[in-house]
């Protein structure tokens, strides 16, 4: 018996267990092999990657240090006595290596490999060779297989209403918080929308950091249900309900990795929506040269992939193609993004069009899953209802039942990045602007970010500013600056009077 | 200015940078991101990966804590001033997508990618995305160009010899430490052979582990040299020579997800031989429904690869596909593997012949690479070598010259697993003999492993031992009870006395 202790150390994910290389209980190896270890004492066996300590300072060789991330697992305090064992490879490793082989694999086995990776028995190594192995060579079915594992065992159910809908943007498109304005639409029409959002991956934010900056959106499921009773509908943490946990472990390795698939989008976006218990869905899939889709095929591709999952499943989908060529609106960042929502849903004169235009055109869409609805009346429903104000006293109502959060400010460093000649916009490069903000601070704080005074079209004069980068401190304001005179992602054709 | 520390762990071979959250320096980034820092302050810049500590005792504020593998990078002592910067990814992660994408990637990417995980710009997670991404997919130029960046920059030279021969097994077979047979006798009649070998990867013992049982095999170029001077004949760890870094760094990856794809063990084999200077070169690939390669159809694929690299690359290579259906030898681990060669050697009655017969086929074929030696007459000389004692003699001198070690004895706990009925051995079972081994010890102490007293075509009768399992301590002799109870991996037809 080893004596439990929590050396605090955040490790991405990963458990990890510390043992002393004089452990008395186990044998330490150090042939350079990752070892996992079973931890036994807690209700359930914690599994966990092992590191060598030869400092017993860290850890004695009587005890066992666990990271933070494995420590929560044990529901053990420190001191208690646990008992170590070796662990053996999960069986499910093979059928990677049969899909490495070129194997159609069996709904039996991504169940297995999801329930090995949501009981932690997987290295951030084998999920990696798991999504890379998969990814481009799923037939449907496979894809469908993996949706229906990464769903898991607990489904939200919602028996008292008959569409349950949610919207979903692929994203790659800055700005683009379309979400935050389809949702009261949709509410204010009645029909019910638990918004399930998630956190930024790679972009500055995510529909779940941009509501945060408005309201708390972190619920379990219980208060998630009195929040779509009260209003129809909220913009809620898809983090914070219990649902689809082998997703979330597969998110932060794709994160980590940087490599998204389109067979693993389709199967962890509907296997999210069929956790929180939709059942209409529309997803948009923007398409830009630097966008996340770079192309139509690859849209109509991955749209028909996910009409095809959703059929089997029996959830509605209903998957458009839009522009992502452009950021929509202008602010990215979460302060600045929330401040356009709220122009969009007061009607305010300066709000951003195409931000506007967008939302009304996806909140239309959805407004037809309503069969009450004739064919091609959903836009003017969704226009009714924003310009007469429906969709904000919805969300002004959706925002004080999440709790209001007191109003942020976008940050206070900033800089006007200029037009170095006379002209009109041709092209503003989404990725560019993207990486702009990230280093400005976006993911970290949510006051920081880029503003877009110049869209797509516009004609600048040199001198003018085109976009202002907003920072919370000055490391973040440094590195944003210092990429922005390299390339600040405009494209800008001269014109005439400056030939 | 952070200062340095060393905390003392090991992470199997990810550099580690551990942070407080407060630190000083730089933001800690809470949103679950792996994120990469450069250290800068020592000769070279070292790349690690972040950890968030929230315990000052463990690392302070003002202060960067880094685990044994990266401290050793940095060359500098506990209390020096370090900086630290984020660092973006290495472009060459691109490649990897392109990969992914099912692009041939050019000579240019595959140098970019090597030179990066030389230079720990990769997480392991990266380098499992590149290994799983490329592995089944590479054209033959593509293989080759893997080679030649494998490589490396360092590649030992050889002037004063015409041939440099060296001859190297793909394994996934027990037992069959041809090796230490083969070297002497090719050492003995009078061709150069530096012959370089690894520790186990995944099995019970490399040739590096049973050597180390009779002599020294950590050697750096000079004394390797000395050596070869000394003898003709070497047979040392490539890990103590300083070439082909980045395959080390692949190779450790490899072993941790066991997924190793043909086209990576070719490059990798090719690369340390050519690193290691080799002109000629004997590949020994087993093929064995139980053995690494299944079948002569993925033998004859990997001979013809290895065949065109070698040609590309100006090294002769020799490939022959042998049996590999069943153990060779009696001893599986490194104690009793020594025996067995020793055994071999010194022509005893009761060395086990498979192991000669094999060892005397391929240095006969190494023999001929020798110019003067008429075709076919290759292997008659190595068995005139080996009879003559002067195999033995040659060993006995390449012992002394390494260092000889004391000799050391099986492990004490042993238990005969016995026949359960009259029969004869039909077919045993590498993999799960391989594994018993290992679960014995096999893999962290030289004594432990696995004797074979029965192999495939002979009688047995019930309650006769098979094999005996040694082990150096009760832990894993219990772990190997505990498994070969369930099948101890031999299939034994019944004999009609029996009926």
């Amino acid at each position: 018996m080893l004596t439990l202790k929590h050396l605090p150390i955040l490790s991405f994910n990963e458990n990890l267990a510390y043992l002393h290389r004089d452990c008395t209980a186990y044998k330490v190896d150090d042939i350079n092999q990752l070892t996992k270890i079973e931890i036994h004492g807690g209700l359930k066996t914690v599994y966990a990657f092992l590191q060598i300590v030869d400092d017993a300072r860290l850890v004695k060789p009587n005890e066992i240090a666990l990271n933070t991330e494995a420590f929560k697992m044990t529901n053990l305090p420190e001191g208690a006595k646990v008992s170590i064992t070796l662990s053996a490879p999960p069986p499910s490793l093979n059928s990677i290596k049969r899909k490495i082989a070129g194997n159609v694999l069996s709904s039996g086995e991504y169940s297995a490999i999801v329930n090995d990776i949501a009981s932690k028995r997987y290295s951030n190594m084998d999920i990696v060779s798991f999504l890379v192995a998969s990814g481009s060579f799923m037939s449907a079915p496979e894809v469908l297989s993996l949706t229906e594992a990464l769903i898991g065992d607990r489904v939200i159910s919602w028996d008292k209403e008959s569409i349950v809908a949610d919207h979903h943007c692929l994203g790659g498109v800055p700005g683009n918080k379309t979400d935050l304005i389809v949702t009261p639409i949709v509410a204010a029409y009645g029909l019910s929308i638990p918004k399930t959002a998630s956190y930024s991956l790679t972009s500055c934010a995510g529909v779940a950091d941009t509501m945060s900056v408005l309201a708390n959106v972190d619920f379990d499921e219980e208060n998630l249900k009195e929040l779509i009773e009260q209003n129809r509908g909220a913009i809620v943490s898809y983090n914070a309900l219990d649902i689809a946990r082998a997703n979330k472990i597969v998110g932060n390795v794709e994160r980590q990795i940087s490599i998204t698939q389109p067979e693993h989008i389709t199967a962890s976006i509907l296997a999210i929506k069929m956790a929180a218990g939709i059942t209409h869905l529309l997803i948009d899939i923007p398409v830009g040269p630097k966008s996340r889709i770079k192309n139509t095929n690859e849209a109509m591709r991955l749209r028909k992939l996910m009409e095809y999952v959703g059929d089997m499943l029996s959830i509605e989908i209903d998957a458009v193609i839009t522009d992502g060529s452009e950021p929509i609106g202008n602010g990215v960042g979460a302060v600045l993004e929330a401040r356009d929502v709220m122009k969009v849903l007061s009607n305010k004169k300066d709000a951003p069009q195409d931000l506007r235009e967008k939302s009304l055109f996806l909140a239309g869409r959805m407004l037809e899953f309503d069969p009450k609805l004739r064919g091609g009346q959903g836009y003017a429903a969704a226009q009714e209802i924003l310009d007469s104000g429906q969709a904000l006293e919805m969300m002004n109502r959706i925002i004080k039942a999440q709790g209001q959060k007191d109003p942020q400010q976008p940050g206070k460093l900033t800089r006007d990045v200029v037009a170095n000649v006379n002209g009109v916009v041709d092209a503003i490069d989404n990725s560019r602007i993207n990486k702009i903000g990230v280093l400005a601070g976006a993911t970290q704080y949510p006051g920081a970010g880029i503003d877009l005074l110049k869209k797509v079209g516009d004609s600048v004069y040199q001198g003018e500013t085109l976009f202002r980068i907003h920072s919370c401190n000055s490391t973040d304001f440094a590195f944003a600056n210092s990429v922005v005179d390299g390339y600040n992602g405009y494209e800008i054709t001269p014109q005439d009077d400056e030939d």
